[in-house]
């Protein structure tokens, strides 16, 4: 149970179903998932982190499946169940395969591991990793 | 100063520099950094990070500048000022444009973001995002 | 299903009870929740956590609604279900209300953002910051 | 030295000197701090992220000293260095004293404490603090 | 429900079934848990993991419930629902106390608590602190 | 620079040199470390933290350097750089040894590896190790 009222697209203001709207045609689905039905209780959070959402998963420099698992990685180390269920979720959509899964998972375990090697052992950067920004 | 004495090639045991050379001509390098170095202070540890880091980075179903991508992202979700700095230089060093470190790093903060959102509201996973495992 | 049998006020020993009658007491209710009733499992850890909370969350130069929302802040970060709900809780009994509650986790979402930017891109603490003590 | 260059006001392109006029303006301050030199290496980030925290740290049901003050919270639950400095710095600039910095600090750490009890005895949420939302 | 099918003992290939079988000689058990069966779903991660956590839980100069006891400690750090029961439950099989748990849950919760007071402050490592490496 | 103003022994409130008396006594050092001298710019902060210190720190049913371990465990998951050194140092002085360190480092790494995998794959906890408190 969220801790604010979900709000679902029938009892919707305008402003709320436009974002709706947007979201379903966006992604091409006929259905809005409990992230944005909870979101929708505060209208400017609900319009802020779509719009945010929009810009930065849009195809870039970077393709859509390759955001999705970083996304996926940050949602992983970070614990967030809702968010490694959705975006798992978003990333098989793109085409994510189970073995690419385990690749992206073996990855951020390892990372989890070094880091707190380099962190524990207090190893100083290498100058030859600092770059003189162009 | 790190917590232990790094050991460099010229004195290192015939266990360490074997893998010093193994981590040399994998990556096309003609030096060890110091993470490495540390690790030697303990050659099991070093001897398996190793093994884990070239088993886990190679290149597989996913290229290995995503799989730098997703070290990054992991690391900055950490704060691990080494990481970051020895990752981002070798996904550079693989082809990593500003623009793409842009983007990536756009991914991270909201993921970081939505993740806590996610969290806050205690919102339920949807149950279209349970997947049947094969 | 907790880690140790949680300890009900029937079954306490004197010293637990009279931690317990301090807890209700201070907080003019009639139950105590269960992060109490397992601390009791130990004691010392009791008596010692309780005379924490007592201390730090007492009204001084920062208002109690105030000191909710920075745990509720704390807890939404660190992804601690327990503890979002129990603070949260405690939050709206001292007025949050849902509009604050968005405004709220709308600032967690966004420094948890801010902060992993300022870490990916390893920037230097501007000197105006940095504060000559008095 | 930051993963970019920092793009000075001189050098700025007119869609980065429109933001950091905007900045400048709001904060009714005459200079622009690292943090937004960086993001200008990418345009669209900067102005994404400054239209984020312009309408997230706005006067609202919340004064923007309590905003602040959960800002700070965050940073240091996460170890991130330049935004406790920034943040701590932008919360005294709006009154935060020494005294009010030591309590915001012992909430901090005791929420800290109190999240890893609450996890490792896997203390089950009292159903007296799960909310039938209206 | 998992990401991926778990791989029971009767339908896994001679490859799985020799690291179970190898788990269940090292713990001197007659079962493998769920962590195992679904990392089987990624025969190269199952043995690569398995073989981490034979070597660096294995006795060596710390003794194995000190082990565990670590393992607990960055499992609750965390938050992993999943690791703080298997190396609480671990650790027990070990011999752990319900005191003894007490005790290391303390020093976790407390440690959560001093490291945020230190990065709050920002507090400059003393010079005795920092070791000159033999 | 830390946040507030350190407090040294020959300037201190007859409060605060309590304290610090009680510190060296407790140690049999003749130093205070700059983490008690911070935390004085707040007295009560400063005989709270001591006083949890002192009780959780203590031998018990754990022996003093297990808890240092524990604790520098924890400090390395979070990062914390002061928090490192410091109880590095403190497990030293208790008689850690260099390869007493790598295996607890090897242990930290592979916690927070093997946690992200638990959480990545949405492992469910096997019922064995769910225990029946007695």
């Amino acid at each position: 149970m969220p801790m604010v009222k979900m709000v679902e697209y029938g009892e919707a203001s305008p402003e709320v179903r436009a974002v709706y709207d947007d979201i379903m045609a966006t992604r091409k689905t006929d259905w809005v998932n409990n992230f944005w039905k909870v979101l929708a209780s505060h209208p400017p959070t609900l319009k802020r982190i779509w719009e945010n959402v929009k810009q930065v998963m849009a195809p870039g420099t970077l393709d859509p499946l390759v955001k999705e698992m970083i996304y996926v990685a940050v949602s992983v180390t970070n614990g967030c169940e809702y968010c490694i269920h959705s975006h798992t979720a978003a990333a098989r959509a793109k085409g994510l395969t189970d073995a690419q899964l385990a690749e992206l998972l073996a990855v951020v375990g390892l990372a989890n591991d070094t880091n707190r090697l380099a962190n524990g052992y207090a190893i100083p950067v290498d100058p030859q990793f600092r770059r003189d920004p162009a």
